[in-house]
């Protein structure tokens, strides 16, 4: 299996991507009391919540209270979706508040337009002036590029596109780049080759992982990752949210099952796993159905051991 | 990823380790229609039912019903579950009904006498003369080895005393050994490890994969031991069955996500996936509750492609 890395960082996007695919918006002092849990597990990284128009995200228009109400800790990194310079403007006025955003933008064409009424190029044009601005207020920004391998409507997507417009978006001031799957349509043989020419293209830039369990290949896809050197990755406590297409598909990978899976792989990553499925235990519960999430179901293997 | 098999063999497992972890008996009309059903997708390899005592699995009492009644068809291989002698007896009286037998064994202490109140080297000795039998009988000779990656109450079992084992039963007539991952403490290092050392110890022996998803990494060990040559594997139709321990977790990986797995990568099972998931959406109708599988919900994923 050759070298694989030995840290690898993790960044918690259920507070984003899970909240806001909730049938039901959960509510402020929920959302705040999920984060701070989660910000007190080790992760250094957790996206908390979107600045897009609250018509779009209802879920999310608590954006502000939640953002404002959030515990500040040492050590993590605070990063929030921007969609664009409307959206960046709202968010500035706490700026103290947050040290990251992300911008995105699809490699498929339909679904870009399904997504934000635009082509690939019109996003890409207004993404510049978003990052411009949120460099100059010292952000750092990372580019998510959705469907990076494999679109629903388009089917295959061309590496090579998806390289294009992450080169576009480093050169518009990204420092990291994550590539989405998402609608998990990644296989790991696809996802070691991806990496692998990825690196060689994209020097200088963070690549980010971002899978989806949507059949139950994301922690091979994973594995594949790790092996091309990959030591960043994208996940959802409790398995919440990711893309509802297909309808009744799991969306990302569980954070926890990741999580598990490197600590017993000998691989680090700051995070205390229990502590990280007792936040997933306090989310099913507030939701009140049972999440997807594996490791919250049968318990990290530890629990399991004689010792 | 280096170089990975072009062809592997998947042993549908449902019927047996699915169908006897139900808590309701499937009438046996039904599990006859949907191992039909399996024999028509291209499986070479069905483990049909197992010849243990009703009193102790009430589920599969009906294993002569169900042996008598499924249609036998070129090329598909039946197994049968052996736990000892008097099995085989009863079993041979439908001889011309199967084609291999697998009997089985936990590499854990604690475990096997937990599961059949035997000592390793008593079950062991009694698996000696079932396999004498059943090889004089012209049958082919699976032995399984349980908690070959861990075990819930003993911790880590040593890699040596797998293979102490695994060379024992295939000593006694075994020309394939399992090793089961029976509470899903296998990681994809780990896995590596042990099939890289595996193959080089047992060599002249098939070596058959058999992981459960409980902590969803089902599917990266699968692909740890492909990187290692393993060519064959055993799963179940829809995520049905494995071991209920810890209780609510799931157990084997679905039959359908490791077919779409290997298809996505260019790796060949001679398996018709569209009709691997209808027998799957039949179970899951004849059970009434869904089922784990994820490519049963999400669909294959070149039924999201656009061509």
């Amino acid at each position: 299996m050759g070298t694989l890395p030995s840290n690898v960082r993790i960044r918690e996007v259920g507070p984003r991507d899970g909240f806001q695919n909730e049938p039901e918006t959960i509510p402020t002092a929920e959302k705040i009391r999920l984060v701070d849990m989660l910000s007190a597990t080790g992760l250094r990284r957790i996206e908390v919540t979107s600045f897009v128009r609250p018509a779009v995200i209802p879920q999310l228009s608590d954006a502000e209270q939640v953002l404002a109400g959030v515990q500040r800790r040492e050590g993590v990194a605070f990063s929030i979706l921007i969609p664009n310079e409307r959206g960046l403007e709202r968010a500035l006025a706490l700026r103290e508040r947050f040290d990251e955003v992300n911008v995105f933008v699809s490699a498929s064409e339909t679904h870009n337009r399904k997504n934000v009424n635009r082509s690939i190029e019109e996003s890409l044009e207004g993404l510049e002036r978003t990052l411009v601005s949120a460099r100059e207020a010292g952000l750092r920004c990372e580019g998510v590029i959705s469907t990076s391998f494999g679109c629903p409507y388009e089917g295959e997507v061309p590496q090579d596109r998806v390289f294009e417009i992450a080169e576009r978006l480093a050169a518009e001031g990204c420092a990291e780049i994550g590539f989405g799957d998402t609608t998990g349509m990644a296989n790991p043989r696809q996802v070691g080759e991806f990496f692998a020419a990825a690196r060689e293209r994209l020097g200088g830039v963070e690549l980010t992982a971002h899978f989806h369990n949507t059949r139950g290949q994301g922690l091979a896809n994973v594995l594949a990752a790790l092996e091309q050197g990959v030591d960043s990755f994208e996940s959802s406590f409790g398995e919440l949210g990711g893309c509802p297409v297909p309808p009744g598909a799991t969306g990302n990978i569980a954070s926890e099952d990741l999580v598990s899976m490197l600590h017993e792989m000998g691989i680090e990553t700051g995070i205390d796993l229990p502590a990280l499925v007792e936040a997933s235990r306090e989310a099913q519960q507030a939701l009140g159905r049972p999440l997807g999430s594996h490791v919250l179901r049968a318990g990290p293997v530890d629990w399991h051991r004689g010792a």
